[in-house]
């Protein structure tokens, strides 16, 4: 099977976004990294780029270059990730998107809903794929979860609970430290800074499990340091679209909470819980039964899990292979296309500019709320209404 | 040492409260059970209590005839409990107030605001003791985090995050059972359902363990079963007088939760998290230091916390225990006031009127916040304030 | 309902399993503590007991006077407890059976076999119960699991695995104290420390559970600590009647485990485990299923589970209800045999002097192997071949 | 940075080991896979092996033409693996180090214990790698124990217990399966199962940790199920030749338990456990202390944990890449032979021929004590003696 083209914008030298995607993109031997924007420093960038065996005519010196010299190629990439500065993902994800590539772009992938709608429209206009990074939907239990609520096996969905809450920037004598402040500031992080950053992949999360979207939201906001602009713990309360409700609680200085990323799901007739410190047990409780360890790799699984699981039950799978079940099915439904073939359905999950634009209509409208008393506000961007 | 005399209203043959609070009080032989009116039925609640061994002239009609003979006696009960339904905790606990009887009343100790003023007036100018049974602040290690705080272990509070969750109200089918009904049903309940049964003691404990006080409130209410004029779910956050930040969140649907009980506080240079279903445990993170578990029984716990304490480290001591504290303490008090001495200051944490005060305040201030947009009210009652 | 009379002897002021006893002895209400003996010192116990509340011509100077006085009342003792050093154990609970009185004896039953034989004989003889106090046995889900187990819910039990380890003695410095030394000086202690003191608990749950009884034993014997003469490290692999395979770890120098009692129980179609330091979860899995989480309190237990719980589901329950459930069981078996009817068949499940003579040969059994190169010894008493 | 170059034996299409090991070598794009002999079907694997990128004439039908193939090129490679059935470990492994070729050996390196002393030393005289993947060792925390004890962090160990317990050949139904039977039967399986196959990994990691070798051993083996002819049960006692006392349990029958892998070690001033089913976390107690939660990724860990981490705090990292390390490490020692320079020490840490050839020699030590009434027998090999 020959690999497809892989190329990298961002992910310099000492990053760590960058050996994160190239694990992801490399764990299965199924894209070969062809092409890199890596730096800046267009020079440094060309170099590092070799360093990790890229051809000397595809380490390029910045992300436009890399455009025009890929799109004259007749090996150009298949796939180009954007893993730059959060401001810049707009521009070079439109660019390439237009330039008829498939993008994987990180998180956030626009600054602003306007832009999140322009590349929305972009994406389904070239009918190019737009993935973006929201990495812990690639768990094989997040997947089974959404398996199982789809298949009605907790019945119609009544509330869902997500956290995203750390204590890494909880140090008061730090928090001027610049690796921390830019994160606090609206000058470099925008409209949001806990929520946008961290709880985002929790609402992301729970609209993924429950395939149920944010329609209002009401939000409390805190700035526990006191130097702080922006939120460094919030609250958010939502509603879906499928009548479901929705708490969110995310935090940067939850001293002690390491990543907390917890997703619990409860219906008419069952509930779910999971965590991302210990992704290798689900806990499902039927109505008026007990409660059940689901354990990856287990027989019984949907094929949506076992497809994004790769070693046997009781061996402990983390976050680097989730990340990777991303990439893992990128190829899939890129090869597919290739082959004029039908893509395996189960490879049909990642998120896409509909995710990214979603969510980051939702870190506005709570924003919004937040600043107005904590009435509720609607998160629906206008393109989706 | 001679027993205390004790008293009990309520608790009839059948119930659970009655065993719990004479478990409660004499768990330590420190109560003599004396007098009881245990029954809506004179001649029920008469035989009742003397076939758990009170004496025939003790064993009352009702709490009534009660209060009138104890009151001729001159062995007369050092302190009553009353666990009669909620509505009549008020005119029950006034009235042995204003006899000069020291009373422990089960929670809510009123149904509405105002009513909390009258008692709490009442029991300032009385001097009698008015408990009210928030029983989970008696477990050791809350009163080891309470402690912790107090003393500056990890700083001053930012951040406290409160929940009781439990699943056991989540079978649509069963909701017009009579015993779950009357809970959602506004002329039983009063204004609001699992907050004011669950959620208000997690509510307590946020209170209790940062020895803060609620100042603002704004909260989401959601009624996930339709026929439900009340609400199954709830969020409130809140603002506290000494500037922390509070999240609670409290379930009858979270199918899978057994109870949820859980308190977690972040301060400035560290975070504590208990949870009553494994309440000999409590997780203490220093800021940049590892967590540390503190367990119930250690050599190193603060008095506070030791005092409450019954059987040595690695052994589980459960909720009976924690509850029997709340008596344990009340009888230091009393014995001390007879004794004419000063009672030990560990003893003197049992939760008072001006908590069922505030805490039913809290209530209606959620309650309002909800119908109202999710606005932020005032929950400091006008007594208080 | 009457109380039953009880009397103690051993537990004066300032130990430990005095107030245990008298705590499960009065929880429920069923025993009036109207006798004891309390203190080798005759003028402290006979203080100590009247401070308790005992009348004054039943606080004894010593346990002979105790015998002697209760034998000639008519309101004598319905059940006493023996509760003083190991050594005495035998000659009293000897002396109270012999004189018509039903004994709870502290474990260790007896110091060696012989003793442990002729207490059985006696036992049978009087026909007076002779329990020993064997108190998690008395937790509601160890009932459970001996339940299921009873009733082929994991099939025919093919392995047993008990621990019970902590790390109290783990300190070299301090192991000449004499708080700690004489557990392990064979004068004191006999022949053996950690096996006879702690994990003697854990074996008696793996038969209590299993409902099997030791055959054989192989041990391996360690003393980490170079000056103690008897071990405490030791691993005990055994043989059961009912064709179990046994193993058993116990110690009292793993640093960091608080206390480590735990049982898992594999059979044919099936596996169990339990914790006590957790004691309210019990796990399950059937072969080829999921993992459940069985919680105390649950609707669907069996009737020995569910008699010995007190609290609601979700509340935890902790050691001292556990030891409790010993008395309550004792008090329905003494109540039934005054009041000629059949007790309740799920009270009927205490340890008796068969288990504190079996495990005591088991213990000299599993010495006999240590000090014999780890060769299997068979461990039933003579008189029970 | 030039990548190395890979072969691998064995590991063909629908095997389980074949892409753990392209997973490993691949995961840091370290290794390119250069050659293979994936099948005893020569044209199968030729074709796998190509469908995988490897070049046509480096898709070698067998090992022995592959051995010839690379002997005669100058970019052979520099790194095979030998992943084929058990009993062809030896032959393998000899011919390659033989060849001059670094060589990372499946375990068991070899069915007995005099072809292990054969590997030990050819590999010792040819001073080629003789890797042996006990996999586990390649856990960041797993390496942090290691370091800690070496460090003296816990003081001089007295006590190890090591598990590997699972219940995946349980079902009495299914022994007879030809994929489970052969594991049990001595003409496959060699002298021992579930310890041969399970449990040696548990001895490894205890020796791994503590730096100590096993010195005798006195074992229990059980056959459950009555058809087997080899132990699917066994308890190992040993003692180590830095004085501390191990304890092994390795079950195949323990329903409920996924895999068990689990290590405690316990020290003069301190305890470590650490589980591979939640490996992102240590527990570490200091004598007379509070546990401690060590988290991978933590600033603090020594060297040699960093090293072996990829990820940030609190993402979980699973087993993988743990093996991947093995990759990662045997990279930067045969890259610094290469360039002429040290070699980064925490990179030193894989396993080797003497460990594939004790860990071999005592499970020969179990067997004969376990057929030999569980007298203590010599595990030394008597090269190393």
């Amino acid at each position: 099977m020959t690999k497809l083209n892989w190329g990298l914008i961002g992910g310099g030298e000492g990053s760590q976004i960058g050996p994160a995607h190239r694990l992801g993109a490399g764990i299965d031997g199924l894209f070969h990294f062809a092409a890199g924007a890596l730096d800046v420093d267009p020079a440094k960038g060309r170099a590092y780029a070799q360093s990790l065996g890229v051809a000397e005519d595809r380490a390029y010196g910045d992300w436009k270059e890399m455009l025009a010299g890929e799109s004259k190629r007749d090996d150009k990439i298949d796939l180009v990730t954007v893993a730059t500065p959060n401001a810049t993902h707009f521009e070079i994800t439109k660019a390439f998107l237009e330039g008829g590539f498939h993008v994987l772009c990180e998180k956030p992938m626009t600054m602003t809903v306007e832009e999140g709608e322009e590349i929305y429209k972009i994406s389904k206009a070239t009918g190019k794929q737009c993935a973006v990074n929201f990495g812990y939907s690639g768990f094989s239990l997040v997947r089974q979860m959404k398996a199982m609520i789809a298949n009605g096996d907790i019945g119609k969905v009544r509330l869902v609970k997500a956290e995203f809450a750390h204590g890494f920037h909880a140090d008061a004598a730090d928090a001027d430290n610049p690796r921390v402040r830019w994160r606090y500031d609206p000058k470099a992080a925008g409209v949001s800074a806990v929520l946008a950053d961290a709880g985002i992949h929790a609402l992301h999360m729970a609209c993924f499990v429950t395939g149920q979207d944010v329609e209002t939201i009401s939000a409390d906001y805190a700035s526990t340091i006191a130097s702080r602009e922006l939120e460094d713990d919030a609250m958010v309360n939502f509603r879906m679209d499928g009548g479901a409700v929705g708490r969110l609680w995310t935090s940067a200085v939850a001293i002690g909470r390491m990543h907390g990323l917890t997703i619990q799901v409860f219906g008419e007739s069952g509930g779910l819980v999971w965590q991302q410190e210990h992704p290798n047990q689900l806990y499902y409780t039927p109505l008026n039964g007990r409660t059940q360890i689901i354990e990856r790799g287990a027989g019984d699984l949907y094929a949506e899990a076992s497809r994004a699981s790769r070693v046997t039950i009781g061996h402990s799978e983390g976050m680097p292979l989730a990340f990777a079940n991303i990439y893992t099915d990128l190829a899939e439904i890129i090869r597919a296309e290739k082959e004029g073939r039908a893509a395996d359905p189960a490879a049909n999950l990642f998120p896409r500019a509909e995710d990214g634009l979603r969510s980051m209509a939702s870190v506005y409208a709570a924003t919004d709320s937040a600043k107005g008393d904590g009435r509720w506000v609607n998160a629906v961007p206008n393109i989706l209404k």
